[in-house]
């Protein structure tokens, strides 16, 4: 993307033109909201057959899956999802419904108790940091914003993290205890790891013993294409590398079949799944097992898996191509702005020109589109260069997709046009 | 229960008897376990109609119970239960399929967040200690040994913990930040609070601004008699003296419907209610609505759990009915154990000679009569007195019960009457 020269004439011509259409917009009275990585309804529906599942409550080992018990969840269930996260079963643990909350426990045992490797518990360390690769997913930053672990900002490349800035933060600094990672389809870029980056993810030295990898591999299985994205084994990379306690992967079902109703995964060495199972069993007797054979019934086997996922790519795609269409045909060529084109995932990243993306949330808020607030992006809610916003086309149907995003390239021409002129002038 | 006096010669016999009726348990290679309070099949078929449930998933205000969001949990769900649980609905949180984990996170919450009249952070104070009214439930004296809460023994009444030792040591004892209750039918003794207890619980003077009353009301509906015990309302009793945020109120209905599969509930003041959303936010985006909704249909109303928990009694009345009637055919009028007759939950607390309960658990355990450890019931695993054994006569059927009780009963005699003989010799 390259700021555009323009004459101040061309310029003012330009803003009028996209006012006109702003007020035009706003006289719509919109209410439409593209703010979060919510499946659509029909999306759900392609689950519904388990809404009357699973009849029985038989597990394969003959448990009784109605009483208590398990706490590393059904085996076959987590056979089932041991391909697509590549943990081994052994070392994977199915869960609640909640990834997201694995990935709270593991913050709230690790301050708490000594996570394998560390010296002290993290609650007892003067001072931690984890990088954050921005642009990157807000309740990530939430978590260490609640726990006062500080925030460093990491670029990402199309590659994944900037590798040499990550190599040497964790190099230097032992107080970086964690990374967090969204390797496939990542939120909100869309972008993919390469092997290269895992696999110096894996390898590079890390002044603290106890740094972790946040793995949160949450569209694992989220493709849009038909050429999937693979990425390298973090897990066998750390092991190869000497590093085998260095992440902790974690994964759901929450955008496979029920957002509310899903079941998230916890994998990582044998040694983290010990600690890990360890302070679970102090926290509860086991969890719900007959969510977990839902599922199996559900699925049958990891095809079964990647069958229900290409049901949601035909849904999710039409999506995806509308805002590329509607992106390209507003803003093509314009230098106002550049966007992502995701093979997966959830989200398309739209950059707008640097100190415009707060005004343009503002102004389609006005006229009634709702995006996710500019900064969540970044730590703190602060973006420094103020261009990152996140579309979450999953949620509306198509027609109201096609109004909010040819609304929102509206406010993005409308606030450039008026941040060039103020430059200009 | 008063030791027996006899004379050496009467008590050898005695013994011989019963280690010829020992011997005789021991050839039968019996495999029995009375450790856990699990419910039998039979119980869990009772909920078996919920397997195919909820078949829809729109819940009473239109909400999609399939997708996030909701954190605070159905509110008809709230409703069911907002009388058996003594919270209204709006002060209570349907979660997951555990309230252990509840209580865990609340712990964790105190201890790395302020809790409502807290100066500090529970993990900044420099001690903090636990009352635990003994005999009590092994999982909250794990709980606090896992936080490293100190645990300080209060002993049992009839009417639930000494309240004039209760209100001694929290007026005393700023670093008493809490009391684990479970104030009906109560874990293991069955014994329920009077209301003059629970009166005597909020009303006291509390050394520590941040002094909260665990009350896990785990067995709220939980009746084995047609005349069911009611406690008195801790929350109200606490607002009215004064001490609004005193009382965190859990419960569940894993020994109501599915005990893998059931719902989680926390109930406690406005503020208490505000905090704990608060940091479970951070957490997750939601509860699995779905399991909410699928209890909401199978339930219909509260009386439809009254219904259900009349299912259960009749189930459970013939196994407590035997127990009590094996003990006092085998163990009546000896002076060898007391034990108590509870008229709900789960547990039958059998009282042996001081010294005794440990040798008697291991024999048992020889014999094939798995027992939950002796001192499980007490702070650090350690009873003072070796005299508690926890029964639990849920999970087996009623012909492996008589036999387990039966055998346990030898094993109390053989221990009892050699004790009475090394102390008499």
């Amino acid at each position: 993307m390259t700021i555009p020269a323009s004459d101040p004439g061309e310029l003012a011509a330009r803003r009028d033109s996209a006012l006109r259409d702003y007020e035009a917009l706003r006289a719509r009275s919109l209410s439409l909201d593209l703010t979060r990585g919510k499946p659509s309804a029909r999306q759900l529906d392609l689950a519904d057959r388990m809404l009357t599942l699973p009849g029985g409550h038989t597990a394969a080992d003959g448990t009784d899956c109605r009483n208590y018990g398990g706490l590393q969840g059904l085996p076959e269930l987590r056979e089932i999802f041991s391909g697509p996260l590549q943990v081994p079963a052994g070392q994977l643990i199915a869960a609640g419904n909640s990834s997201l909350a694995l990935m709270h426990d593991s913050i709230v045992h690790a301050l708490l108790d000594r996570v394998p490797g560390a010296d002290r518990r993290w609650v007892d360390e003067p001072r931690i940091a984890f990088l954050c690769p921005v642009p990157g997913y807000d309740r990530h930053f939430a978590l260490c914003e609640r726990f006062g672990i500080e925030m460093i900002s990491v670029p990402m490349t199309a590659d994944g993290p900037d590798m040499d800035v990550v190599e040497r933060l964790v190099r230097e600094d032992a107080q970086i205890k964690g990374i967090w990672c969204i390797p496939k389809y990542s939120n909100p870029s869309g972008i993919s790891y390469s092997d290269e980056t895992v696999r110096r993810l894996a390898a590079m030295p890390a002044a603290a013993p106890d740094f972790r990898i946040f793995w949160d591999n949450a569209y694992a299985v989220h493709h849009l294409t038909d050429t999937p994205v693979e990425i390298a084994d973090v897990l066998a990379l750390c092991a190869e590398h000497g590093h085998p306690d260095r992440a902790f992967v974690f994964g759901s079902t929450s955008k496979v079949t029920f957002s509310g109703g899903g079941v998230a995964f916890f994998g990582s060495s044998e040694a983290n799944v010990a600690w890990t199972l360890k302070n679970t069993a102090k926290r509860t007797i086991g969890p719900d097992k007959l969510n977990h054979l839902r599922h199996v019934e559900f699925f049958g086997d990891t095809d079964g898996v990647l069958a229900h996922m290409r049901r949601h790519a035909e849904l999710l795609r039409p999506r995806f191509d509308l805002v590329e269409t509607v992106l390209t045909k507003e803003l093509g060529g314009t230098g106002l702005a550049s966007w992502t084109t995701p093979a997966g995932g959830y989200f398309v990243t739209l950059d707008v020109l640097p100190g415009c993306a707060r005004e343009v949330v503002r102004r389609a808020g006005e006229a009634g589109i709702a995006l996710t607030p500019a900064g969540a992006t970044h730590p703190y809610g602060d973006d420094p260069r103020d261009s990152t916003i996140r579309i979450a086309p999953t949620y509306p149907d198509l027609a109201e997709l096609e109004l909010a995003i040819t609304g929102l390239t509206v406010c993005v021409r409308l606030v450039a046009t008026e941040k060039l002129l103020e430059q200009a002038g």
